[in-house]
């Protein structure tokens, strides 16, 4: 527990009463609990803006080299980022409500995470407008045979509240409060900023899925775009969604993740990672009992590192009249690794057709974009 | 990330070095990330000896009722106190090595938790010998909607830390620092206690594993022994395991639940929850590709509450030669109850023989010295 | 599970034969197929009649020398079957309703599949009845690391669409068109035969569940059918479910090899991997929250392979007065494997009493049946 909230008398008269009966029976340790309380109620203000959530790695979560997957550590992080999110919508009075998430902004996986490391996922609530409110994630993982840590990642992620007794009512969010008007001020441009990009993104005409390759055609040629193109479906399930029943995101991205790391894995037959992923927009959420499908393409590849794009499209397998929809796109960039986790060259993408080399130019211009972003970022640091 | 760790150095320079990438590249949060890592340094001597894992229930972690299963409670108690035992015992040199779970002192399941509420699971070093250490689990679980919290379980579990070279071989626990003399000699009096239970019930005889209702007999009557009884097989995978790959006490725990409340249910008929399970010890080990068969039966039935003896037994595979043994045996009492989740009656037992009644008396014997304890911990609390 | 049949050779003629087959089988439908996709870019209305569904095998699909279970396989079939055929029957007007598994004809595991590579499972509608629908479902492996694909397995399954509103009202299904007069026929005689076996299996007498070993007499001897009979019981989880509420066969045939493989390993002591399972009928339905016991014991052996017979019965917990029901049964054929993964040769079984040389004398007919089909089918392909 790491949270004590002032407002809710009722729920600390709960836990206080609890406290009690626990003490009786374990004199010392109970101590320990009542001092962490007190402190908790010292700190006052703090209201729960925070959140962690640790976990042990296991081989289901990795790949075969044994690095975990990208798409876990990002179904972690909005796991984290939901609870805390969540929680701060309900400190107020009216409809119970969830938080769903609807974008991530780009995200770059820093250092491998290994089975057996423990992940610490930390969520904190950075900003709040009035219908949504920005969580920002740092995962650190831990060797707890070495006592070495690394910082994994870090993310910054979007939700809006919504009703639980109807989806589609969007609640207002209590304000947090900030330690300095500058940093109100940053958040608020964070929030514009990234509400015109979703905006733009949602006026964009759609991708059209591409149809999977026709296995009584000739084998595609290697390193075409068509060679490693890969889908997958997911029959949505009631552990992969909230109390709502609609899709976690992270859920979703998992899933993504996977079917780019197929895509990667076909182009370069090697031991591929997740290096980064651009924002993802979650523009239309998908039901329990949807049918997923989910397909991967390479749309640039530079030296090290390749870019794919994913595409989901959701439909009801009992309300086809519905038709299918697009639910969620993003780009994801992984990388080649050797035996020691050192990045290797990627096999140059054969490009087909105009469509592929429209893709491969907009690739490459998010490709030298970020590049010189990286650079001026570390210029400006020294 | 709660603990930063001092003697550490080369860690905490990982770390410095990583924030120092992302402060460039994330200006406002940064700031909150060197406070914490300040913090950290400030109260300095904390030394990792605490750890706290936070998850939100879902559907599968619970009965068609939405209470989420004891045992898995019981799993997320253990993960917490082996992340946070094999953390402490790696702060030396030497060998590598896991913190293996050998005891569970009796615990009681104080509050139900539902689905979609978050377990925020605390863990805590309280006592360490030359080759054991005591970990302390808080579980607290918190509805996000309303924010009420109360306090679902608090465990005390024994680790030993085996070398990742050899599993047999035994390392030292580096000690710990009391808060004071009073607070060391009263883990001393719990290590001594807990010492003398396992070498007694290790010399005990062990139960026969009950033989299971054989079909082509007339049906067992209902509420006998053998009406209710229940056995599984589990073949033990990757990712029931430790690095060691030998199976986590955790993963036992759960299972032995999972039978002991098909057993419950056979009995009464109703939505039964775990209250309590005494103390368990694991004296042997469980090696992965091995199948182990968990059973599960009555031993005594008061008005209110069932027990239930549950009997793991394993066994390799491919390593016929070395038989079948038993890994662990455990009591778990259950209760039943109504749609309110108050407390129903349950129906009496029906002894059959000498050994069922023998059994039966015993338990009968543990219930009322159980039953004793309360009160005269309640009087003294008054 | 996981099998590979026998000398590698025979499996290369076999996948290639049955791809020649299918390529008959499929040829004209393809054309349907391009001809669909043509006229669904004309008249925007896609056909749904076929699916794909792929997914990376992790270490949890497989046992410990790396092979996926045959249960994944098979639970992956019918999870592609269940998605088509609902998707199909969805596609008229009147209740919406899910296809519930009725049955699946005898499927041979032809190549092993390992943890890393994806399996590729492509599920198309090949017959339609007013009431059921015939699903052809093939699994391809593929190591991306390599490019290497290979027929895993191919299966046909027989679906009824049930309403959502009614989970006993059987709707009607729309017709599929055929791209000849001879392929409707074929289809037709197909539905004849499975209907005529269904109806068999339906009125012959049930096989009783056997009774487990009973720990108290001396141990069963190596080697005889009470030796290795094993059995699990399952508590039906909210993710094991339809939208019915109901278990779905993916998942009752996972459990089933789970156990067979169980009995076969106790049996030989080595790695041993499902060659091929027998036509399974689902007559009855399992409901959430209901407990399964599932049972295995060895009936034959031949040279080179096991016949495990297994029961699977359900109850439910809370309405007891229902009693336990047979839900299915089925034979399993597994081989055992050396560390190349070729053949082993398996110990003779020790048939005791005549129960069980009954059931011998059964299984070695349905050995003898299956191998001189093979050998018709081998001349008959030259």
């Amino acid at each position: 527990m790491d949270c004590s909230r002032a407002q809710q008398s009722q729920a600390s008269d709960e836990v206080d009463k609890t406290t009690a009966v626990v003490e009786k029976q374990q004199h010392s340790q109970s101590k320990q609990v009542s001092k962490d309380v007190r402190e908790g109620e010292k700190t006052g203000a703090w209201k729960c803006t925070k959140n962690q959530l640790s976990r042990i790695m296991r081989p289901d979560d990795a790949n075969v080299a044994g690095n975990v997957h990208g798409g876990n550590i990002l179904k972690m992080i909005e796991e984290a980022g939901c609870i805390v999110g969540t929680r701060h919508c309900n400190t107020q009075n009216g409809d119970r409500c969830l938080a769903a998430l609807v974008r991530v902004e780009k995200t770059e996986f820093l250092s491998p995470v290994f089975i057996g490391e423990v992940a610490h996922v930390t969520a904190e609530i950075t900003h709040t407008s009035k219908h949504s409110l920005e969580v920002q994630v740092k995962v650190m993982a831990e060797n707890i045979l070495t006592g070495a840590k690394k910082l994994a990642n870090k993310a910054a992620l979007w939700y809006v509240p919504c009703s639980l007794q109807n989806v589609d009512k969007i609640m207002e969010v209590p304000p947090i409060k900030y330690a300095s008007a500058e940093q109100e001020e940053e958040g608020r441009k964070r929030y514009e900023a990234q509400k015109m990009e979703r905006l733009e993104t949602k006026a964009r005409p759609e991708e059209v899925m591409p149809s999977p390759p026709n296995p009584e055609d000739p084998p595609k040629e290697k390193h075409t775009v068509g060679f490693s193109q890969s889908s997958l479906i997911h029959l949505v399930g009631p552990s992969d969604c909230t109390l709502h029943d609609y899709v976690h995101g992270g859920v979703t991205m998992k899933l993504m993740d996977e079917v780019a790391g197929i895509v990667a894995a076909r182009h370069c037959n090697t031991n591929i990672v997740t290096a980064s992923v651009d924002a993802i927009n979650f523009h239309r959420k998908i039901k329990k009992g949807c049918v997923v499908t989910v397909t991967g393409r390479l749309t640039f590849v530079s030296n090290k590192s390749m870019e794919i794009e994913v595409l989901v499209d959701a439909s009801s397998m009992v309300e086809a009249e519905k038709g299918k929809y697009r639910a969620v796109s993003a780009f994801f960039t992984f990388i080649s690794l050797d035996k020691d986790n050192k990045p290797l060259p990627v096999p140059a993408l054969k490009v087909e057709g105009e469509d592929e080399q429209r893709r491969f130019d907009e690739g490459k211009a998010r490709y030298l974009q970020n590049k010189e972003k990286r650079l001026s970022d570390k210029t400006r640091g020294q």
